[in-house]
């Protein structure tokens, strides 16, 4: 069996334990243990009847209500079939540039993308110290003359959990003729710790900010996510892409959640003490370094090899982490870790605790 | 208000109709008013747990249940986020070849996919009598020596309802380097009156069958499609598009319809009989002639403007018709409406009936 690049594998996984892909305790996919909200779950049982008619492709009521909530025009704003179908279209769009600057290590979804329409890329690495990693110094690469050059890049980033400052941000903006940041993870931080830029996306017609809706509302299975770029940009994507790529149950959930204030809130206050408890006890544990994350993950520097210590908590504790060997800066010394409820963390921390004492 | 290019759009409807879109009487989309079968609502509701986790991005059980269907081995099958998503990377195949044939008048998504990728278009239009259409000669049709192309065409034909017999389908495979063929209405024909290419699918690596499960089964809001073609294709396009873009939701009422015979000789039975007597009551209507099809769907020669005819359709009776504007060798003299029950068409046609009197 191949080793899977993405979290999230249940089928791969339930093989290797011997169970039902249900059966798994998965820290592998970085999604908010609380959901789906009561929300979500009600908009799509009371709006099944719906299937019947296609999507509107203008997908006018969900655009709406982001932009509601968003405070910024409809026209700015265009639904996805998830965030990876929003990917496709970046990169066609960065085949253009003679370039893409790639911060690594990166959600393999970028390289699919990217390698889809064989755009050139230049990885800018993380610099990993044993507890920390440090922000590529993308002051000093050098961009050829007049080459016009675009960048991708998460934030908060994917699998370190660092949060990229607003001037690295808008350095990047100066320097790139097109700026791709994928927000998937940013709305595990409280509004006042935000550093999204979809406040300021009115200043920037060459940034494209992708975001996701399944990771804070726990439902990568349904698929939404959306982008937030120029209008003339999500006309020309509009153009490219088919007409009704969002289904229209993920069209209902995402017209509820939006307004789920409640819900939020509560991801929130479990977030913020839940990964505190958990960084604290993997730092107790000899041979295991957690890196500090602003977000739901955390990324685990490991003494031992987490080939062993993944095959060991499948086969004896059913549970599956994310191992790092499809990023080649990371590879068999790391692991990522999803941020679950309390009594899930202390089960993962536990067998940790049995395997490596 | 911009006219549509595809049939229904209910939200452009009911603004003209002044009524909400679910009190629009649809006969634009050629959907069957028999569905969705209770395997698929079921299915759905018993389900939609698995939101909380990714789908399994190589739709393992999906591939089997349509493997077991159609008896070919599932690494032949790709499911596909509807039969649109395919069109986009058959499009990407096509633009590798100096000219793809289109066979016109065509569904407006393939004009969309291969403008997307700048794929340089011949088209190939059927010939118009009145009361008939008549396949294109490509016998005639002068391709470059040794200059490869591609020809992308639907089998049965919509608008026109027209079944191309196997022999043409034949004669392309031997003259076309890349043959797409969207089959997305042939599950309205009776398997003993079946076109379809799939039990071939072996013989022919350059052959492409976009199948739609949302016609039949009436489920186009939550979209669900595949293609059958050789294995290294399928893995290629797997390579090219987002890993999770079939919703774990319509995977699931993807496994329930496949096996529901009942609905399928349901669905059979109903559309010969409504078919033969929509047709009968539209060429009693003087200035109408419907032309014959196989398919759940007719294309109606109008002497009277069409436009006026939808805009009496909406505006006094909420029924909505398919205009063929956008079919530039169509235009404003012939209209498509879907095969509905029985009362349903009995209400097209008395309404047809007072506004032509």
């Amino acid at each position: 069996m191949t080793r899977p690049i993405h979290g999230g594998n249940l089928a791969w996984a339930a093989k290797i334990a011997k169970c039902l892909p249900a059966e798994i305790l998965d820290f592998s996919a970085s999604i908010n243990p609380l959901g789906p909200p009561e929300s979500v779950l009600g908009a799509i049982q009371s709006n099944l009847d719906k299937i019947r008619a296609y999507p509107d492709p203008q997908y006018g009521e969900l655009r709406k209500a982001l932009s509601l909530f968003h405070k910024i025009s409809p026209d700015w704003i265009l639904p996805a079939n998830g965030a990876a179908e929003l990917l496709t279209w970046a990169a066609f769009d960065l085949a253009r540039l003679a370039v893409t600057y790639l911060v690594t290590p990166a959600f393999h979804d970028y390289q699919r993308a990217l390698s889809t329409f064989q755009v050139k890329v230049k990885e800018c690495p993380f610099i990993f110290a044993k507890n920390q990693c440090i922000f590529p110094d993308l002051s000093s690469c050098q961009i050829k003359n007049g080459e016009p050059a675009g960048i991708i890049l998460n934030n908060p980033h994917n699998p370190t959990g660092s949060l990229i400052k607003k001037d690295t941000i808008l350095f990047l903006l100066d320097k790139f003729q097109l700026v791709v940041i994928d927000e998937a993870f940013m709305d595990f931080l409280p509004p006042d710790q935000s550093a999204s830029f979809i406040e300021q996306i009115a200043d920037y017609p060459h940034l494209i900010i992708v975001r996701s809706l399944t990771k804070f509302y726990s439902m990568p299975g349904l698929r939404l996510g959306y982008a937030i770029a120029h209008p003339d940009r999500i006309k020309q994507w509009q153009k490219w892409r088919d007409p009704w790529s969002v289904n229209v149950l993920a069209v209902e959930a995402g017209k509820a959640l939006i307004n789920d204030k409640k819900f939020a809130e509560k991801t929130w206050n479990w977030l913020t003490a839940a990964r505190t408890e958990l960084f604290n006890n993997l730092q107790n544990i000899p041979g295991l370094t957690p890196l500090p994350s602003v977000a739901n993950f955390l990324l685990v520097a490991s003494d031992q090899s987490v080939e062993y210590l993944q095959l060991q908590l499948l086969t004896k504790y059913q549970i599956l982490i994310r191992d790092c060997a499809s990023f080649p800066l990371l590879g068999d010394q790391y692991f990522r870790i999803a941020v679950r409820t309390q009594a899930e963390n202390n089960r993962l921390i536990n067998a940790l605790r049995e395997i490596i004492k």
